[in-house]
């Protein structure tokens, strides 16, 4: 019986430049009453994250201000409508916004997204392995729109330890034939499942993933299994 | 603490048309040793749905037929490459091949998407309660994918008992701003978190949520709340 658990950590502590958030993380699990386990996943918001690492920038407010940030941080502008933007960020990523965050930030503040979530994903893993002697998955999300559907759901922007496509293909399905749809994006079913117990609004940065499969863990990054190439794209 | 658990459900029938799928659902919680309680939620994987409602046509092997099959599924075709097309359904689904599935079929045979996705779920959700006297949530679910990023996550297409988006406008962060991204697309997420449980080729057809809060129960259905007006469509 395959059965997934997904437990919220939350902290009190107001993430600044240069916090360990090892330790905060550690602490929220510690608070928790859990341990980490081999085969664990660890979510980790990537507005924490942002603020770990100093991508902390000020914003005055306007809608002038926030758009310039927006297309500062953006490669290129695909759609416009009012304030909007439809961008694509250095990191290749397609969202509203380039990801630019002005809620749960400090008056006068705007929060970026990490420079290379990937590299924070393996840097939190390894400092993780270093203090707990436990290799777990690390996860780096954050909440992205869709185009032809309404409303928000949480994507990964980073992640260490994870195959992040899980390969089905070269399996047969119960009547022996080649399954069609071959490449699960479970990075993403993780940070959506994970944004299902965050609260954060409340302060909860963190959550704990527990009980998948063993096949799940294993090299990989989002900049280079998630990402879309932009010639393979279509809507581009 | 906020927890969630997701529990694969399998069952070995082959679904024909006219089957009890309520029965066959019943039976396979059942053999998992779960009962059903208040703010549990199922999600039921298409196929089943569609094979159960007769939804099944004869398909004769050819990528031709298939295109034809596509085509036929479809309102609209937004995009060709080869024989790949991404269409707009009568659902107002936009997706590859209109959900024309043919793995997990008899030989022979094609299988469409449900004709009315939350009509089959609310069906399913009354007859459950009906049954066994308690109201679940339903979620009928299958697997689209993406614009921008690689691989496929399961997504929402039918619901019952549930709210697709979660609605955060007037709700504060913890600086006493309004939040910005507003509307949670859960049924989504949902139907993603439960897909990294379910192995399709293994035949697990259903899955048990539980422990989702209780502000994600309510009314709503995936054609209202999911499915974005094309007027309010950047990317059609």
């Amino acid at each position: 019986m395959s059965e997934l658990r997904l437990l919220a950590l939350a902290s009190k502590v107001q993430v600044g430049r240069g916090d360990d958030l090892v330790a905060i993380l550690l602490d929220a699990l510690n608070d928790a009453g859990e341990g980490l386990s081999h085969h664990d996943l660890l979510v980790v918001t990537s507005k924490v994250v942002s603020k770990s690492e100093g991508q902390v920038v000020d914003f005055d407010g306007t809608e002038d201000h926030k758009v310039a940030l927006v297309e500062q941080e953006s490669v290129r502008v695909l759609r416009r409508r009012g304030g909007l933007r439809i961008t694509e960020t250095r990191h290749g990523f397609i969202n509203a916004n380039a990801g630019v965050d002005l809620s749960n930030t400090e008056d006068g503040t705007a929060v970026l997204l990490p420079k290379n979530p990937d590299q924070s994903a393996r840097r939190l893993r390894a400092e993780i392995a270093r203090r707990t002697n436990v290799e777990v998955a690390v996860l780096i999300t954050d909440t992205f729109g869709r185009v032809w559907r309404q409303g928000v759901t949480d994507v990964a922007l980073g992640s260490a330890g994870l195959r992040p496509l899980l390969d089905l293909r070269g399996t047969f399905d119960a009547n022996g034939r080649l399954l069609e749809a071959t490449e699960v994006a479970i990075a993403d079913e993780i940070a959506g499942a994970a944004n299902l117990v965050l609260h954060k609004a409340a302060g909860t940065p963190f959550a704990l993933v527990r009980g998948l499969d063993e096949s799940f863990f294993g090299p990989g990054s989002i900049a280079e299994d998630i990402v879309r190439a932009k010639n393979d794209d279509l809507f581009r």
